[in-house]
């Protein structure tokens, strides 16, 4: 292909097969960032909203993510452990997590922030690690900011997948004597849902184990 | 510091010193993006226009990035050789040119597609590259796509850091007579401008022998 | 230290956490080799018996080695999952195990081959890879060369670790009519052992569950 | 190929083109070993020379070293920034000068050490690391012990390939007058010859612009 060539150039990014790849994303000088659009302190409930929803679109949009993890201007995605996106190479992962997030920020900010113009497009460095290992995810991903703080503050966001009732009204062709009536349609749909809940006490995944499954 | 432990479980992705850094761009499932956005077959001038917005941002907001170079969907951005831009972390790089990119993507396209609006928050994916020689960028990182092109089409953007006059009108205080006055004030800037022109041929390196200097 | 500087310029080559790192040897140019030392065809046991010696050698001056399996001229060495060794830097793995292996062969060269001379110091290549996964040892690094071979030379020679009771005599100063004997010792030492033993089929694996433990 | 499979798991190790790759060897625990072979202190004649005699072995057999520079238990080879020597992989690299080092000093340990039995056979650790810049390898290669010692000692051994004139004697089939008679026979080789200087200074390099040649 065309595109060899340069290939040549490109150090090989391949993540080991059988790990658990996790991309962790943070705000670019989210400090200005949030003094310039009067969030509130020291959690402003708009900010999180839409970083949720940010995570939510990338989730949706990209594969084999299996939970999500966030807080203050940073959040954390694991793909399982067979995911083979890509043919599993690392830059694609983090770019596209990056871009997606970034874009969706943007195009979503409204929806969050009515009174509050956005000033400039905000940006968001990302990173990939690896993990072998169920228990490096749990202490070293997701706890790492827990050390330091009150167990009261321990919780940010986790997105799950979950199955949800969507209700939908859908105008139908109906019999004579029920024309220009609307049916309520219900269609059971996986998403992924937001908790907030203490994700490390071992409660969380005694209740969820297949989420990092040894075979998920 | 807390982040010492995470660390443990993430490559080092430090690019080799001395070496120019090439992080190229590329919309992602940009067959679709164009068709339902109602793109002009085959260029669409706001498109582009766009994208060249979206690259001028990534310079301006990006540390150390020398010269751009982009057509349809993607674009390149050659960083210095002598950077040390957060100690030369590719996936530093390659995650702020993609979200910035990204974020710039959504905030711009108003000003660029007046009537047509912004159905979804589009990605891109990005990948890093390393060269060691100069020839390598010109050959390998430009001049892929023109393998199949016919000449008159040979032509990109290119966006150089260029000295420009910026003339902005300025409110003064002056002696009564001229009160309420204006004065234009010209101020020097330098700024990534685009050039349409052929980045392959000898003449254009001969003309800008400092953008892949030794030195640079 | 003073050797910092250097460092900046080696690529940080450690191995992922809780993976089992395998070293494979292979002789370089043993076609030539075997030629030149009048080996005996298609097997020369004097041949394999050295690489084994040479293989326990490696086993008993490196760390952390909990198998090997060899044949013709190649040998791989499987690192415990756990294992620290020199914080698991791939290039100390890979070059401790070809320099122990290649010196050890000169060194032992005479004690299987009385009557031919060693002509030339012959070299071994070695590569390093990571599995995260039991079942790809098995398959991979085992069963590799298994494919093209007819079922009854499917067994190469197999190091693992056992106790074994070691007899030495021992001079020792005894009451004067038992005077100049000597006493046998019985010691339980534990050594890399050879087995010559079909390793692909479940049976061994059911036999020796601890050697690619998770725990180990 | 039958090693596809196994090929997936190994990292890609492949040395990023156009740069010097520069194999570092040092003796594993050379404080015992010579201690227990009873080398002269600080610096052993017979030790320096036999390692001199690894390093032109280890010249000669491999491909494409350009320079060899040596002192203590340590040796570092640079190859030609445009080897292809196995697809530039680090691994092969790394292996075959460790190995092909280890092998020689026991083969032709009794050439130096008449009266001193080896005792058992040593390993070598080794280091690949990259350089851009031709003042990397200097400074940071070859300086790099030079700092902490006084300038009488700032010389080790450096290997360079030059042309030697080869004396050999021969017999001919010559006129019957001259039956029986030998000849000398002249031919000009290009081998690796030890000098000992400071390599250091501007004068050792303006001598010998070629070795590190941005062409070789
Ligand atoms: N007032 C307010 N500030 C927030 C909120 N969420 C995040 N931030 C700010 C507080 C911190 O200064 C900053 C996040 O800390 P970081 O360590 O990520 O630093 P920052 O993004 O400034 O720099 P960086 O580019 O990540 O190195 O974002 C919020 O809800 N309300
Ligand atoms: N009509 C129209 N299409 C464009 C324009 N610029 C880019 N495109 C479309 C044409 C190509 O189908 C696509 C770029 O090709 P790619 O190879 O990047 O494929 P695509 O982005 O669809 O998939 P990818 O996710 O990159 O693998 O974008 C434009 O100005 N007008
Ligand atoms: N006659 C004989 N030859 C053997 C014996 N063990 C190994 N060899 C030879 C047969 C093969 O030609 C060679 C091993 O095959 P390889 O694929 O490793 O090739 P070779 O070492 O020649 O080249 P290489 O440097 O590894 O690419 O060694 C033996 O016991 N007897
Ligand atoms: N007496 C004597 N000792 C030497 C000579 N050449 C090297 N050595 C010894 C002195 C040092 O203790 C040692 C080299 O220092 P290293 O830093 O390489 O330490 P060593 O090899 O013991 O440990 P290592 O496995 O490399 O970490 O070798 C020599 O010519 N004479
Ligand atoms: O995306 P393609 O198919 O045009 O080609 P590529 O970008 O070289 O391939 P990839 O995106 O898989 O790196
Ligand atoms: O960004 P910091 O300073 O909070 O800490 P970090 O994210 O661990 O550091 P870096 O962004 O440099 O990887
Ligand atoms: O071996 P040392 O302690 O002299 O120092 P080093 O060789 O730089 O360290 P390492 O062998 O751990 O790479
Ligand atoms: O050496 P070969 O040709 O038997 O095959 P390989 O060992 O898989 O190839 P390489 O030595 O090039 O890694
Ligand atoms: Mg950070
Ligand atoms: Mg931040
Ligand atoms: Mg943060
Ligand atoms: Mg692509
Ligand atoms: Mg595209
Ligand atoms: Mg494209
Ligand atoms: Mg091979
Ligand atoms: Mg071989
Ligand atoms: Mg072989
Ligand atoms: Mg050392
Ligand atoms: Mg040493
Ligand atoms: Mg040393």
């Amino acid at each position: 292909s065309k595109f060899e060539y340069v290939r040549d150039f490109e150090a090989d990014d391949t993540c080991l097969a059988h790990c658990w790849v996790v991309v962790r994303l943070d705000g670019r000088n989210f400090h200005r960032f949030a003094e310039k659009h009067n969030f509130a302190k020291p959690n402003d409930s708009r900010a999180l909203h839409l970083m949720t929803k940010c995570a939510q679109t990338v989730m949706e949009e990209l594969e084999d993510i299996v939970i999500a993890y966030g807080q203050s201007d940073e959040y954390s995605f694991v793909f399982k452990r067979k995911s083979n996106w890509f043919k599993r190479r690392a830059s694609k992962f983090m770019t596209h997590v990056a871009s997606q997030f970034a874009s969706s920020y943007v195009f979503y900010w409204r929806d969050y922030f009515e009174d509050q113009p956005l000033l400039y497009p905000p940006g968001f460095d990302g990173r990939g690690t690896l993990a072998a290992d169920k228990n490096e995810i749990l202490f070293s991903e997701f706890n790492i900011n827990y050390n330091n703080e009150p167990p009261m503050y321990r919780k940010g966001t986790v997105l799950l997948w979950q199955k949800v009732d969507e209700v939908t009204t859908k105008e139908v062709k109906l019999p004579v004597e029920m024309e220009g009536k609307k049916m309520a349609v219900t269609r059971t749909r996986t998403k992924p849902v937001p908790l907030h809940c203490d994700i490390i006490g071992d409660a969380f995944w005694k209740e969820h184990p297949e989420i990092l499954d040894e075979d998920s």
